[in-house]
């Protein structure tokens, strides 16, 4: 295992789904249900002194503010087709977010920037016992947590780790390694979750399997397969920058010389010099930081970018207010 | 006509064909009648006193060394084919080079930065009386001067303007312009001339027909040609800076971009990235002088490259070499 994990991965993820064991499941149809929720939540993390969480309420969100939510991983796509009751609970250092009312009542999430997912299933352990307090949650004795749907029930635990695979990616290895890790029940996914596309070479491990298997295994599981697939990644990058040093520095600097000075760009062409960014950043070709560079990871997406605009009140399509920002940000 | 003619216009060149009256064209398969042209030619330019001119016999030269002589266009493809024999008086400053057996026994080329064709003709001229006072030219007083290719018999003369016009290529208008300047006797080339391919958007107008005109009507025509298409340029150019500004400008600072920090290119990529950095220069969009540019429309290219890598030791391949030395001058 090299040094340098955080040159792969992005972040790390554990999240929680758990249900009121007195309200029936999925609130999309029940307006006073999903109320409900949304109060214990708020009881459960509001303490009466410094407020440390927010409440957002989707319905009272305009459109691109919400979109901004899930380019920061803090809500999930599925809480946008819930958005009539939709709600999330995010703390100010925006490492737990607590979803409400998306398909089950509550989604803990606990978010880290590294590699150490114990810490984040300790973090959205402390956050579930929290909320536990005002009301117990839906268990059964023989199969555990019951979810709104049966592929979470048991630990209700999803543990993820965001990695930046550009050289598994460029050499064609993602299909095999599926199918390998598939066999430790553990998947691989898109940068949003199920069924999306892997943009940017960015891959979400998760587990495949809540139940059956105990929490301590779950993230067991992921992080043995994402050492794995960091020690694949790095192998790659060091035979590339050996072989082929010229190729490699010239995909990486055409990029970042793209970023610097283009005009207008969309989404999908800025993940694809993005991920040459991030493999130019971790091999220390480019004067960038990970920290700058995973931070446009966010920010350069479509709602921050229309955001950036209307805060700086350019006018300027989507695509070129995200050109301005990015220039800022490389040129700071 | 617009005050900047130098946004659009690269050189201008006026050639004069001639052969010596007593020796029979084309010297490719009688090296005694080579020499003694070499040697004439010598002695008319070479007055005893500092040496302005410096001979290039191609033959004593290394092949790099020849192909970078082309692409300062200071010599013709054409003289290579003929390099067992030709050779190339070559003013100082490079504004007059007289190539030595070539199609004919002497092309004299004087070439200028602007748009003064007469200056380049006259120039052209004293040149002319120079070598014709150690021997006459071969000349019918019906006729004019005689060629070895008929095609070039009368005034021996092409006068041409090396234009860039990247709009009218981009709006798709050189096959119209090439039908309607045909009927003004004046013809379209590439920028190695005759059969060449218009790279970098560079075109080449000049003269169709040497006989029957008197030489200040081929210049004039050339120059009315030119003219208009500088007009056309430019009004498509302001058009496009009004109607698609955002999509000019990340055409041509994207190239910058590419230009500034690409590891590898080969010559036709170049030309295109070179196309879009003129005009980025030429609308004052970027921070580069058309000096910078021009220059480097020729030392990036491939021989120049080559001698640039040897220069350096670098060992480079030149691609590289190439990208080193465009960083080199852009970054200055």
């Amino acid at each position: 295992m090299t040094e340098n994990v955080g040159n792969v991965i992005v972040s790390g993820r554990v999240r929680l789904a758990r249900n009121y064991f007195d309200l029936p499941f999925s609130n999309a149809e029940r307006p006073e249900n999903a109320k409900l929720c949304v109060q214990r939540a708020c009881e459960a993390m509001h303490n009466g002194t410094d407020d440390v969480y927010t409440l957002h309420v989707l319905n009272d969100m305009a459109k691109t503010n919400r979109m901004a939510l899930v380019e920061q991983h803090l809500i999930s796509r599925d809480l946008l087709q819930n958005s009539s009751v939709g709600a999330a609970l995010i703390r100010k250092d925006q490492q737990i977010s607590i979803m409400i009312n998306e398909e089950d009542h509550l989604r803990i999430q606990s978010l880290i920037a590294d590699f150490d997912l114990p810490a984040a299933a300790n973090a959205a352990y402390e956050t579930e016992a929290l909320l536990g307090k005002v009301c117990g949650f839906s268990f059964d004795s023989q199969l555990g947590y019951l979810t709104a749907c049966p592929t979470n029930t048991g630990t209700g635990m999803r543990a993820s780790l965001m990695l930046h695979l550009p050289m598994l990616t460029r050499f064609k290895q993602m299909g095999n390694i599926n199918q390998s890790v598939a066999k430790l029940g553990v998947t691989m996914r898109g940068i949003y979750g199920e069924g999306s596309e892997a943009l940017g070479d960015l891959y979400q491990v998760s587990n495949q399997v809540t139940l059956g298997r105990t929490e301590d295994d779950i993230v067991e599981a992921v992080t043995a397969v994402g050492k794995q697939l960091i020690d694949m990644e790095g192998a790659l990058r060091e035979r590339c920058l050996t072989q082929q040093q010229n190729e490699l520095k010239d995909t990486i600097l055409r990029s970042y010389g793209i970023l610097k000075y283009a005009v207008t760009m969309d989404e999908k062409e800025f993940m694809q010099h993005w991920s040459n960014l991030r493999l130019g950043t971790a091999l220390e070709l480019l004067p960038t930081s990970l920290c700058t560079v995973d931070e446009l990871l966010t920010i350069a997406q479509n709602a921050h970018s229309k955001l950036y605009a209307a805060d700086h009140e350019s006018g300027a399509p989507v695509n070129v207010a995200r050109c301005d920002l990015i220039r800022e940000r490389l040129n700071a």
